[in-house]
């Protein structure tokens, strides 16, 4: 897949890039960007102090819908793939999380960057499998399954 | 257990009141309130508008956290019952998440308040099993099923 620095986010049609988590059109929001990086997608991000769960500890709340934003990017990249293009070659399609599995093995601590990635381990047309893992100073500490399905019709159309 | 006024976040200890999902010292956080109603949980939130998933729908992310935090609260209240106390009798005792299973139903619309109820359905001194449904409008948009542990020694002590 090659590795790009451009943000999956960044390829999301505008009228679908205002989520909270990681649209570039949402001015209030984590704004998340996801990289492919060969068969992975990565993506960095540092919780504000606000952030927290438990004094030191970041939010597991926080931890979750990173997993998730991360996810769907990675899904779209997969999804681009497997239809011949490149990230970056055109929009990214949307797609939308029908389950959120989120394992916290231990808790994360506060103070530095978060690191991501991911890889979809299994994909049809119709729904991608991603596994996320989420690192605080090169340690896990909490995994994601995904579940990713394209943007079904009733919530609008990327195309 | 019958039903209280007490929101159980409003008697996690001082120093564990930091959640910025549910804490009443988080400034910038949700806030979150969870209320006892006979055997189950409840809460109600409204989204903020930036918190969007696509234009018109609630974000992914914001769902999870507020089932988490709701779930959190729904193990202590249970916790508490299992000791023989009520809800507000004590500081209720403080979980963290394991797990966090969500299933978004579907589409979650923006424009009013979404209703958190939860019950656990499974017990031990060691976690519970908390299920926890999220409504719009009084339609089930999403589910939640939640491991919930006693907050380790390594995170602080309540007691």
């Amino acid at each position: 897949m090659g590795s790009t620095r451009i943000a999956i986010q960044d390829l999301y049609p505008d009228d679908f890039a205002h989520c909270f988590g990681c649209g570039r059109h949402n001015a209030h929001g984590h704004q998340l960007k996801s990289f492919v990086d060969g068969d992975d997608v990565v993506a960095r991000f540092t919780p504000r102090a606000e952030d927290t769960a438990l004094p030191g500890f970041v939010y597991g709340g926080l931890i979750a819908s990173l997993i998730d934003c991360h996810a769907m990017a990675t899904a779209a990249a997969a999804a681009e793939r497997a239809a011949g293009r490149r990230i970056g070659e055109g929009p990214a399609p949307r797609f939308v999380t029908a389950a959120l599995n989120v394992t916290f093995m231990k808790p994360t601590p506060m103070g530095g960057e978060l690191a991501l990635r991911a890889r979809v381990t299994e994909r049809t047309d119709r729904k991608a499998i991603v596994e996320v893992t989420l690192s605080a100073n090169d340690v896990v500490t909490a995994r994601g399954n995904v579940v990713a399905v394209p943007m079904p019709a009733s919530m609008g159309s990327t195309r």
